[in-house]
């Protein structure tokens, strides 16, 4: 097989096998294809797509390009929940212990932010004492004993996924449905779990823009799931503000507290929580969504969901107590009178980030203090003065985020 | 300005303004974007195309990368032919001295052959003694003198096309007629000539497939030489089939002195050189195509074309009495009786290429002594056993070319 050949193939939209897939990308996980090699191929995959018999294959290369987590020596169904990433997407932290408490276990591996969206793992470090590396024994007898387990990767999963993600970021090749489809399948599918949800995320801050795109991933990864004997459900969501109030890495911790001690329950981060954990029960218990919807809702209002969150930072080496947010902060006036059409979640996501909350790139050092909160939300009144959000400083310098609020004045 | 942004905008399908443009190609130049970011971007390029703004930039940006060429001190019109590339192609070293014998001054740059499309330079070379390399003050004294010089590279004439060229060739992204036209035009626009014919060459043995990508390539190289006060013609010529008998270097120059003795008019290749020679000379005198014809047929048949041939390959140092073949041959027979209706460039390309009579990759040694030579054309008949070429091979293995011949076989 020639590189060359099978670069032109994709080129001409023809369809690649499965073994010229495996060639070209077990090649260059080798380093035996050229980087520039596969970044051609893979801006061929992206504006000429791939069928779905070479995504099936694709994602198994992926997965067999690394270890395969073995969770059969945990009793019952085991769940696992993934977001397409968004900003403020905290939703893993509120689900995951809301879950646990029903009895069903979840075991998640995350990662670290890079970019403008957040990382559950940078999440988590911000709670000072806590250990985001469990060893794979680890993460088995904490899962036994409490049901819920956060870690960063315990083994060596999908590292070719991991290779040619690097090279998507800076190639402009990361928008591909069905790059995106085999990066997350292959690694959900190695991590173990039994059943699957996958939160879509939709709008100006998430990777995904549009409803039709998010059907599109969400029909494929079903189907790559039913290769693997995996039941997938899907949801999509609205990421065009950010999702609640916090933006950075300790504030979202005191977001996340806050909405499993049931408040907030009428906004939307609440509403999508909801509807994530009772998937997931209804989904690990074999019961209706309205029958698991009840028990999500009783075990947040009788404080078992909040219970299980704080036992399961304790058994991670967290204190709560500790946790600090910045005590420099800058509150954000607007400029006039109105009503808010629209929050802007890119804008506020690459606020955060410039302030220090995630790495821009890799060896940058992250600042748990900082962010964003907001005080407003799309639809409410403002007049001139009002205090729409406030920004936690750090070190680096900030810009005013006024430009991510449009408000419509009224006639004056 | 940001790398992945421009690469981004290109793989939306938008416009990259001259700036753009200029710094992510710039960036490649001085080492400053990476391979893979380049051929991400060439990829982007090959399947969203150009805007004839987009090619105009790029053109420019490839001229100022290196030196141009001052023919200034040169009297008269200098013109420049290029051909776009074909097996068996020895155009250029029979239009150049019918021109030159009419007192028309042509001055070329030549390249090497690369993958299976031959190079004139590697043409003169098979002539024992002759000297490829001239000096920018050779070249100017020889055109004065005996108004041709056909040279390698005598300055740095637009090094950031070979740097992108080079890229190209291992990432499947050669085929665009954006990135033909811009690579081409910018290095006869940087060698100086004021008057340019190209010849298109298309078919399976060619680098333009079909005659629309020939039609549209044609309009950007006339649109691109009017920016540069160049005057442009083009012709598009069949490349299905080999051009000429020969195929091989020292081969391919003793058919050129036939040619220019006034042997094969029925042929191909001579109505293609005639075609040729009188667009330039009609270019250069500004006189009618039809008159200027009439002066290069009675140039070829009065001997002074050839006499210029011999002229010039004197005056770079040549011995046409030293040239060699291999003295070792094969004849391949047909194994049926027939008409033939096709001979399969790329196939005898290939084969010839395989045998030692161009570089495959960089570094490889070239064999001028090797190479095919056709007995038939299509359309003729033959009957079992007939011989339809014979193979000249030095050390390399052989494979027989039967099948590059598709014969239709008589009802038996």
């Amino acid at each position: 097989m020639d590189v060359i050949e099978i670069i032109d193939k994709k080129r001409l939209k023809q369809e690649l096998s499965y073994e010229e897939i495996k060639y070209i990308f077990e090649g260059f996980l080798n380093d035996e294809v050229e980087d520039y090699q596969m970044s051609s191929l893979l801006m061929a995959i992206v504006l000429n797509g791939m069928t779905d018999e070479e995504i099936f294959a694709l994602t198994d290369i992926f997965i067999n390009s690394g270890d395969v987590l073995d969770l059969s020596n945990i009793d019952g169904v085991k769940v696992d929940k993934h977001s397409t990433g968004g900003i403020g997407d905290k939703t893993t932290l509120i689900v995951a212990p809301i879950v646990a408490s029903l009895g069903v276990k979840i075991c998640k591996m995350s990662g670290r932010g890079l970019g403008y969206t957040g990382g559950t793992i940078d999440k988590l470090e911000s709670i000072p004492g806590f250990r985001v590396s469990l060893s794979e024994e680890e993460v088995i007898r904490q899962l036994n004993d409490i049901g819920i387990a956060i870690t960063s990767q315990t083994k060596n999963l999908v590292p070719l996924d991991k290779k040619v993600y690097a090279l998507r970021d800076v190639t402009a090749t990361v928008e591909s449905i069905p790059l995106i489809a085999s990066s997350i399948m292959s690694k959900k599918i190695a991590s173990g779990a039994d059943k699957i949800l996958i939160d879509i995320k939709v709008g100006s801050g998430a990777l995904i823009k549009n409803e039709r795109d998010a059907k599109h991933l969400s029909d494929l990864m079903i189907k790559i799931g039913k290769k693997y004997n995996r039941e997938v459900r899907t949801l999509i969501t609205d990421m065009n503000t950010p999702l609640g109030k916090a933006i950075g890495n300790s504030l979202e911790v005191v977001e996340v507290a806050s909405i499993l001690r049931g408040h907030g329950k009428d906004t939307y981060l609440f509403e999508v929580c909801v509807e994530l954990a009772s998937n997931l029960v209804s989904m690990a218990l074999n019961n209706s969504l309205e029958d698991a919807k009840k028990m999500v809702l009783e075990n947040i209002n009788n404080g078992q969901a909040y219970k299980k969150f704080v036992e399961f930072v304790k058994r991670q080496g967290g204190s709560l107590n500790d946790l600090r947010v910045s005590n420099k902060s800058r509150v954000v006036r607007s400029d006039k009178s109105g009503i808010i059409k629209n929050i802007d979640a890119l804008k506020i996501g690459m606020l955060s980030a410039s302030l220090g909350s995630q790495l821009e790139k890799q060896g940058d050092k992250v600042d748990y203090t900082v962010g964003v909160v907001l005080h407003k939300k799309i639809g409410d009144i403002v007049n001139y003065g009002d205090s729409l959000c406030t920004i936690y400083i750090g070190d680096k310098p900030y810009r005013n985020p006024l430009d991510a609020f449009t408000i419509e004045e009224f006639n004056s």
